[in-house]
């Protein structure tokens, strides 16, 4: 039995999502998303990101990470700002001592919804209905629990 | 009387130095660099510049961090890297209770060889030339002592 963060990295809103996974049947535990404020400075905003991911582990003390290895055709400047909220939050998970994969957003899409080109919506929905939450999850959420999940196929966990 | 910390931050090398600044006469403590393994996975290598910093902190007790804020035109995916590897040592500084102060490369160019386009050699020149450094610091720390004495001269500290 393993319980998953799930990861989903922003500059703005970081999504996270922690599941239980048993050999394969998987478990809701947690989701929310944990948002940098756009009026501090872009290095607060980081450090609020790792305090986040920080919080999140030491409440629901999560056995691994699972985070989306973002790669967007965009311009440098976005890719170095997502980077860097990227960085923040991997380097929460190592600082708890949490092993740390990294999954395509393809990959994530199929695991979940079965195509590696479904919509937010879809993943949204697939989540929901995957980890039978009585609500939608909002999408920042859903896709930090879509990591999560996928991580649990690839392990049959 | 301000210890600064610069930081050239680099997913395989990161540069660090610290210079003592009082009211804009500025001296060398130590400089260095963090060497991430290239065979580890990334998370890995973030965890390690984070460590490097921490580990740097620790024993120089620096009171402000200055970091280049790099924006370079080549593409998405190396900018997602650099990022990743910026973030990791920005919080590492935040979470010591830093301030963190970012520089352009183009300003932190002309605060020490009076020069926006110098090129990196000029850089390491002047660096050693300003702090009467006994020997050549490497590229990557003299680039991060660069970046420390930017902040001392931005601030006459």
């Amino acid at each position: 039995m393993e319980r998953i963060l799930g990861i989903d990295p922003g500059s703005r809103t970081t999504g996270y999502g922690v599941i239980v996974s048993d050999r394969g049947r998987i478990g809701f535990i947690a989701c929310g998303v944990i948002k940098a404020s756009p009026q501090l400075p872009f290095a607060h905003r980081l450090n609020q990101i790792f305090d986040g991911v920080n919080e999140v582990i030491q409440i629901h003390s999560p056995t691994a990470a699972a985070i989306e290895d973002v790669f967007l055709a965009t311009n440098p400047r976005s890719a170095l700002k997502l980077g860097q909220a990227r960085g923040a939050a991997v380097v929460a998970a190592m600082q708890n001592g949490l092993q740390v994969y990294d999954y395509s957003p393809k990959l994530i899409k199929q695991g979940v919804a079965g195509y590696g080109q479904a919509a937010k919506a879809q993943v949204q929905h697939m989540v929901r209905v995957l980890l039978g939450l009585p609500s939608m999850p909002s999408t920042d959420a859903a896709d930090a629990l879509a990591v999560a999940i996928c991580h649990a196929n690839q392990f049959r966990l």
